[in-house]
């Protein structure tokens, strides 16, 4: 198939799925998400980011769908019916179909969404555009949640300003951007900002600072300033659909650029862990 | 029909209705909402719901699906299909239906979406409890998104602690509750928290201030403390599906209840509003 969409037991293309009015994400956003690429068969970091997603649900208290292994295998089998080399999965579950009424329905289960659709390769050598805003979110950001409307204006901020990111800061403080992580080389430390409730915990943050590790270079999680960023020798941002892309400008000046042969060797690594992971290395 | 339910152009009981995998309140809560009662057949202070959401709307760069004439039609006609004294009218408007992408589609406009039901009047004389929890949410508050898992929260807390609402304060001052605003009456003065982005500007909270005016009691429109509202002569809780309810208990202690003549007669105005608004006075 071209892609497929899923919703509890449902499949189909996506154009062509529906789901209840009552699902309390669609006038609550009342859910939890998670997001990885599917290549060869193979869903990427499947453990991280189905470990992320249920201790998600539970600290916001739904109910999962399924068990995490029976997440597993229908994220494969999505996986194997759709057409293209690579692809990306998205899931999510709300707190289930129900009446509006903002306290919980005392009994059933959250829904399973899920899409899976092919993608193309994300270009790493390309450097990107950053844009910034002050972070104006509440303090969940550490919880994958469908709350993501500041997420959305920082997004479109970024594009309507020739960007490809949008850097949150509160105040002076970088935190993230709209849906990727941050993270700087500077002096030949890798600095990003710790993990509290400013931020989420991002699996490919979590995968750079291991091949960071593994390369002896020294990291330092404590959140740095928009001014230190714009002094970098290097940014990096880092998510689960880009993998790692690199900064070329920010807020319209060249940004980094000084250690790139550190940044193709990172990059490389987390390439590397995808294509060893699926079975091509 | 027992209720009815709303979604671009269909219409159905609410139960059957469905919405497209792809509208962007189900996975980025990328939308608006607004909601009143009706009765007898007219939607309960209608321009200055519409005003409110054609502002949010605006606010938020969503395109209308209609005019403001035509959601005004569109209400009154569904209100007039649905058996049932008094309604409860839903609606919102998503950024519309596309494939996600943080960044906003080139083209289209919003998604409509409208839930009409019956409801209970609303029990004015019974005193509610009130629970409260630190306010976590993000510097948006005075737009009415879809965004409301920490209100959700807060209402299911409330509820685990067999209260009626939950307020939120930032530190010590009081904002607002998970889904209604909040004043206190002190030494005959009402006091409310200011319009900006902390709270939400409450239809029913203006009208409660109207109503003040025109008895000739004060209005204090400055934040109060926790302790404030603890020593409250009265705690009012404004909605617009609960007009002003009042409270009895704060956190398991009694709260309010010296002025009770007052806020009998702030009720009886609101109330009174409600049924000249239908043309029953």
């Amino acid at each position: 198939m071209r892609d497929i969409g899923y919703y509890n037991g449902k499949t189909g293309p996506i154009d062509e799925m529906t789901v209840p009015m009552n699902d309390r994400a669609l006038y609550f956003g009342d859910g939890i998400y998670d997001a990885t690429f599917g290549l060869d068969g193979k869903v990427f970091l499947l453990e991280d980011h189905v470990e992320r997603f249920y201790g998600n649900l539970e600290r916001v208290g739904i109910v999962p769908y399924c068990t995490r292994q029976e997440l597993g295998e229908l994220l494969g089998r999505l996986l194997g019916q759709v057409d293209g080399e690579l692809c990306f999965l998205y899931w999510q579950t709300s707190r289930g179909v129900a009446p509006r009424n903002h306290a919980f329905p005392r009994e059933g289960k959250g829904s399973l969404y899920i899409t899976v659709k092919p993608v193309e390769f994300p270009d790493l050598k390309k450097r990107i555009g950053l844009s910034s805003t002050e972070d104006t979110r509440f303090l969940h950001c550490d919880i994958k949640t469908l709350n993501l409307l500041p997420a959305v204006m920082a997004a479109q901020k970024a594009q309507e300003e020739g960007c490809q990111e949008c850097v949150f800061h509160r105040g002076e403080v970088v935190t993230e951007c709209s849906h990727s992580n941050i993270s700087i080389l500077k002096d030949g430390v890798l600095r990003t900002h710790p993990l509290d409730r400013y931020i989420l915990p991002g699996i490919a943050r979590k995968h750079l600072l291991m091949a960071a590790v593994r390369r002896n270079i020294p990291i330092d999680e404590r959140p740095f300033t928009m001014d230190e960023l714009r002094q970098a020798d290097e940014v990096l941002v880092t998510s689960s659909s880009k993998l790692c892309l690199v900064a070329g400008q920010l807020e319209g000046r060249p940004v980094g650029g000084r250690v790139p042969e550190l940044v193709e060797a990172l990059q490389g690594d987390l390439l590397e862990e995808l294509y060893r992971y699926v079975g091509r290395l």
